[in-house]
């Protein structure tokens, strides 16, 4: 579930609708620019994003991001722009908190280095996983959750725990220092003032296509 | 990623910031309806999405969820209206292409049957990984592609393959009567018209997370 809103302390010169397209605007840059290119127009980033031309012109103005006259916006300056604008280029430290298929499979995951992303530790409170080593981590108990958070001063945990254990995990981390949960719990979570949740509901994803596939069914007559 | 827009076959009736809600209000309907609660008030769906309650009428006006004087909306009506809608209850069968870690995740989740996916198969072209078992699947040659989603005309794939692979199987998968691919590469794929992506980017999730972050850091001078 992506959140309803951007977080709270988001920039007031950069509208809710623009700060949604940052991701994409990152991810074309990136690609663009690891096959070699230097330029990108606006009618292009348009085309790709299957927008208006004149909506990207302005979320690159918001962003202090110029383009040149007959070249566009220089690609590697645009993706440094939005990596400094979201605070990507510091290291974050995060634990994850629920060793199953999912926590696991983000521990080993190789995409959040480039990011920023650390991930420190993995937890799980079953005492067959404690211990077990995935990829270059050893399962802790989550005993130790608060007492880690604590020495390591980490402000983020990725909560991948059954849906019975999130809350719990969730005001133990809270308690200790964490600021922000990346919650991938079908679970509505309670955080006090200045502590962020963004909620990743896999499922919804899979709403929207169910929808689609359900539509052409319905048009074509087909699948029957 | 999330997409920029609904798909191409959506309700006019729908707008689409109604339509981004609706795993929300489904998620919502779920857990209350879980812990034994009949009805919902507009106040209350207003709350714990933080959006207008003037917004949630609408919404619940324009997916025809009518509310009951002083009681609110009928939670049980509400879900099911939601997954009637978006096609939740018939079944879809899906393929994973990929059996990386989060291929095997994707096919270990129970999340899904409850929303009327299911999964029927997973491949790799890793000798090494076919014809090992995965829970109940066994992982099959990515070679067989074509074949099984013709013969089971499969609609719907989930691409958890290298980048460097995700255009050519997309190009196979649609060639064989696939209509929509649920693509967890950060890539951006070119498909004929008629067919529909939905990009899932995790890592748009940690963006708005180190935005946070680094906003509290700059504001309390913390973490330094």
């Amino acid at each position: 579930m992506e959140p309803v809103s951007p977080p709270p302390k988001a920039d007031k010169n950069i509208s809710k609708a623009t700060f949604r397209r940052l991701p994409h605007y990152h991810q074309i840059a990136s690609t663009y620019e690891g096959i070699g290119r230097k330029y990108i127009s606006s009618k292009e980033l348009s085309q790709i994003l299957q927008i208006n031309e004149t909506l990207v012109r302005k979320d690159m103005a918001d962003l202090e991001i110029r383009g040149r006259q007959n070249l566009g916006y220089e690609i590697q300056t645009m993706r440094k722009m939005i990596e400094d604008y979201l605070g990507l280029q510091e290291i974050t430290e995060a634990l994850i908190v629920g060793a199953g298929h999912l926590g696991k499979a983000l521990a080993l995951y190789h995409g959040f280095e480039p990011y920023g992303l650390r991930i420190v530790g993995l937890l799980d409170n079953d005492p067959e996983k404690i211990g077990t080593s995935v990829g270059p981590y050893e399962v802790l108990s989550v005993f130790r959750l608060a007492s880690i958070v604590e020495r390591h001063r980490i402000k983020l945990i990725i909560l991948t725990v059954p849906k019975s254990a999130a809350q719990e995990v969730t005001d133990i981390a809270v308690a200790a220092g964490v600021r922000a949960v990346w919650n991938f719990t079908p679970t509505e979570l309670r955080v006090p003032e200045g502590v962020y949740v963004r909620n990743e509901q896999i499922i919804a994803g899979f709403m929207t296509l169910s929808y689609f596939l359900k539509s052409i069914s319905e048009n074509e007559g087909a699948g029957k």
